[in-house]
């Protein structure tokens, strides 16, 4: 398959690498943004455009969500098939007379950290059979994880992955916050929230659960929320302190 | 030092592994809980009493924060050195005419969980500079990561490990509902959560954001809230996003 990536952000330049890696070829790689196109092109060395989008027998659209709609519609082609890699869209936002399909990798990208690809799980919907399977494939050659998934279930794994990633991550930088406002290292810290995921490796989360919270040790709580002076932070507290009271209830 | 400790929860179970890993002689483990005593006894090798406490240089005692002041009461011996391991109470709350400290290992203890004790952080503080260099010298053997720290320190420290551990941990758990509710493999997410933690071993918690908050992206937010159909998760669902949202404001 003649292959075109469209787009030049996180997620678009992980799979030129991932696609790169395991000498699948790229034909193009088109976008917007030039100068994020042409570092991805030199890296990878695929050819790429702002202009002129090339004649591809798939499009892999990996775009922020807003934006996949509108770059759907400048594929032409209809002996085509076209993928959108996003966890929170229909096949049918994409606009065509082409063959329609999700291609969507369940993970954190940022250009700057390197990954492994092959532990990565990669969801796949296709319009017809013949197109799933071959994506199937596809994907199969860069992760050991494949599985079919359709917009329903897609939706849910987005949801589960914002919890466990997106606010976890959010948590991190509000706990920076909190040390950098002592002018602690936060590197103390990373053995423990080392430790807090590999505990989740071999023990249910409810089960792994320790803190003040779920011992009901109120005097840490009010001690805690004596030392608390940002507001958002006693907002975090407060919440997460309530929930995992009511969950151990 | 001829070394007692006294408790036999998840941070007593862990310290009695340490000092034994580390050809640290403990003298005896006394405690209430005769059952979980017998245990640490017959893993470790160590005398237990849940009746008479074994008369000894140092003792540590790593109970509740609530039982500790109680526990303190029972060490009549004055020439002795005293320490807890909370990290959430002042060393002035053990009551007798011993020599106070502090002992504080910063990390999440389970005792079904294996752990590498010399990269977990100990804090150490004392009434006085002997002591002081003693319980250093201590904690080194064990962990290569020693530091000292008073009250006022080590209660931010501790709050920072309930925002960056604890509440980490209870999205995990509730990131399990959600899956689970849906049938999905909680396995999926594994990867996702590596790299999330992953990721801050290299970038700022903060340059390392991703998800729909971060983005701005209100079709997404608006398309999960819809899907959560648990209290519990949508609170914790609009705090989150509320507080990525000022953050990046």
């Amino acid at each position: 398959m003649k292959t075109v990536i469209i787009g030049s952000g996180n997620v678009a330049y992980h799979l030129a690498k991932a696609f790169t890696q395991n000498n699948i070829e790229v034909h193009q790689i088109f976008g917007r943004n030039e100068i994020e196109l042409k570092k991805i092109s030199e890296e990878f060395n695929i050819p790429f455009s702002a202009k002129k989008l090339e004649d591809a027998d798939f499009y892999l659209i990996s775009v922020s969500d807003s934006s996949v709609e509108q770059v759907s519609e400048l594929i032409k082609k209809e002996d085509a098939l076209v993928a959108h890699t996003s966890g929170s869209l229909p096949m049918e936002i994409l606009k065509g007379n082409y063959r329609k399909a999700n291609f969507y990798p369940l993970q954190t990208f940022s250009k700057t950290k390197n990954l492994n690809y092959s532990k990565i799980p990669f969801f796949i919907e296709a319009e017809n059979q013949i197109d799933e399977k071959s994506l199937f494939e596809l994907a199969s050659i860069i992760s050991e994880n494949v599985e079919t998934s359709d917009y329903e279930r897609r939706k849910y794994i987005h949801l589960t992955a914002v919890f466990a990633c997106n606010f976890v991550n959010h948590l991190f930088a509000r706990a920076k916050e909190i040390s950098d406002s002592q002018n602690l290292d936060f590197n103390y810290f990373i053995p423990l929230i080392d430790e807090t995921v590999e505990k989740i490796h071999h023990l249910e989360p409810k089960s792994a659960q320790t803190g003040p919270a779920v011992r009901g040790d109120e005097r840490v709580l009010k001690l805690h929320e004596d030392l608390i002076t940002d507001e958002e932070h006693l907002k975090i507290y407060q919440l997460m302190n309530e929930s995992i009271k009511k969950m151990y209830q």
